[in-house]
């Protein structure tokens, strides 16, 4: 009820709706309507509120909930349930705990903080309150675990095609980061339950700096990494952007689910490579090697060309690169 | 302490031993002793004792804990740790529990009973009361997700060894089960926790129908499950088998490790394999395909000819033979 209040109101935001009229639209006692507006204050919601006229809604909150994402998101399954915090330790260990106890295929865990937010690798990842989008996405997909990497590079492609729907144009760094003038501003995290030829569920952990100041990172990552805000100058619309991304992730997830390709997602990856043509070096438990980038096959894997002229593609190892922020 | 003075008892079982000899090779009080011997009485051992001469063990219950199994383990890492429960929902359950908590490299759970005992595909595995050996070995290696279902065949072919060297000749039935009389008397489970190019845990779990009786098995099982104890007609020693189990299974995972290889491994399911020559069906997603099983190659891959006279390798979908236990 509390969400149809909340729409109600958003669609009259420039005249006093009488608590009669909600009453009697929606069908609810005036007492409750008077309790549900007094949560949605606390949520963050203002309003002008008059016992002769009625509310007004003067303020929505600068906040990633379902009620304030939801009307952007054109999804069948991804989004069309968010589960929101407003500070938890991680999506992706709260997006895990709520797939093991049975949460359905496209539930988004969003936080407006994480207190340990995780990078590949187990490294931290910085996520302060209200300034990222700091998500994770249920899937439940028939697909033999073996092609799991692949919705990495599908969430890739969906972070890319969103920023540049807000006019920012980043570039990919294949498989899991996206970057802007050579500095990480999104990274993802998929992890995965399985048996051995049956998914049990997939998290995709989304963390993009938004709208993080400079303030916020430490001094030791800020060659390494910095946010939308800071390099376009300007805020960036979160809400949108979080719609925007799950959109995208649907389109492609779902060309990808209908025939195991992931085509479009590859030929965006390329077309955006940071990577291709440049030098690199392949960690892969604590080997390192370098190498040539030449291309993202169509599999989604990076083709190479080692320095004894010999090609070979890497699966999912670390990539790093020279002058990306730094051989890390 | 409780350990050591059971040791202690048991490397003495011809003869009593005074309460002034234990407490002072062991360094503990005679009302220490008289503590742990009744928390051992608890657990099921029995004792002849006299105040005037001391302790003698009698008796040792017939369970998989690690006072009983270690003494016959004679491994680095697998099953150093032995985590006993009398009763659990299932190992593989509780494995993934410890292991998401850090629990280490080996770890072995054992139940005496599953409540909720878990088949591939989430069907139930019967796992009655003392009668079969119901165990997860949790595994931390630093190989691709893409290869955990090489483990697997590590696990199929060290149950074959150890059951071998109870005097039982068992087949394997690629990749996880192993039978005997066309019944199943073993399933392994393998699941996985991952990112994309690093596996966090695997829990590899072990059902062996070791003393099961014809009683236990519902009847709509029959025809296609059976117990060690059922078709040798002798009940079988569960310590040692257990040891057994997890002995081949260091050796051959250790080989593993070092080279990527489970050449030794597939050998053993190959030589001693149901399936080759057979005609079989494939069931992947639901979708079911014939075709005849040739070989199993070094990656572990079932090599099949299709009817058309293709050949292709299932990696590791569901398959199902006629005349083994019917097709499931």
């Amino acid at each position: 009820m509390k969400d149809r209040i909340l729409e109600l109101l958003k669609t009259n935001q420039d005249s006093f709706i009488s608590g009669q009229r909600i009453s009697l639209e929606l069908g609810v006692s005036r007492a409750a309507i008077w309790k549900y507006i007094n949560a949605l204050k606390d949520e963050g919601y203002e309003f002008e509120s008059s016992s002769k006229i009625g509310y007004r809604l003067t303020s929505v909150p600068d906040l990633l909930t379902q009620e304030e994402v939801a009307d952007k998101i054109k999804n069948n399954r991804i989004g069309k349930s968010i589960i929101h915090f407003n500070t938890i330790d991680s999506t992706n260990i709260k997006a895990k705990e709520l797939a093991a106890n049975g949460a359905e295929d496209g539930t988004v865990i969003i936080s407006e903080e994480q207190t340990a937010g995780k990078g590949r690798l187990g490294r931290h990842w910085i996520s302060p309150k209200n300034k990222g989008i700091w998500m994770s996405i249920i899937l439940r997909p028939h697909i033999n675990p073996m092609y799991a990497s692949r919705v990495t590079l599908i969430g890739a492609a969906a972070v890319f095609k969103a920023v540049e729907s807000q006019g920012i144009r980043t570039l990919i760094k294949w498989p899991n980061d996206i970057v802007l003038n050579g500095k990480k501003v999104c990274g993802i995290l998929t992890e995965m339950s399985a048996e051995l030829n049956r998914i049990h569920y997939l998290v995709i952990g989304i963390g993009i700096n938004a709208n993080v100041d400079d303030i916020d990172f430490p001094e030791e990552i800020k060659t390494s990494a910095t946010s939308l805000k800071i390099e376009s100058g300007h805020p960036i619309d979160r809400k949108s952007l979080t719609a925007e991304i799950l959109n995208n992730f649907e389109i492609l997830y779902d060309k990808f689910l209908s025939d195991s390709s992931i085509k479009d997602s590859v030929a965006i990856c390329r077309e955006n490579s940071v990577l291709l043509g440049k030098e690199i070096r392949i960690i892969n438990n604590g080997k390192e090697t370098e190498a040539k980038a030449l291309d993202i096959n169509d599999d989604g894997e990076l083709v190479v060309v080692h320095p004894d002229g010999t090609t070979g593609v890497v699966f999912s190892g670390e990539v790093s690169m020279r002058g990306l922020y730094g051989y890390v």
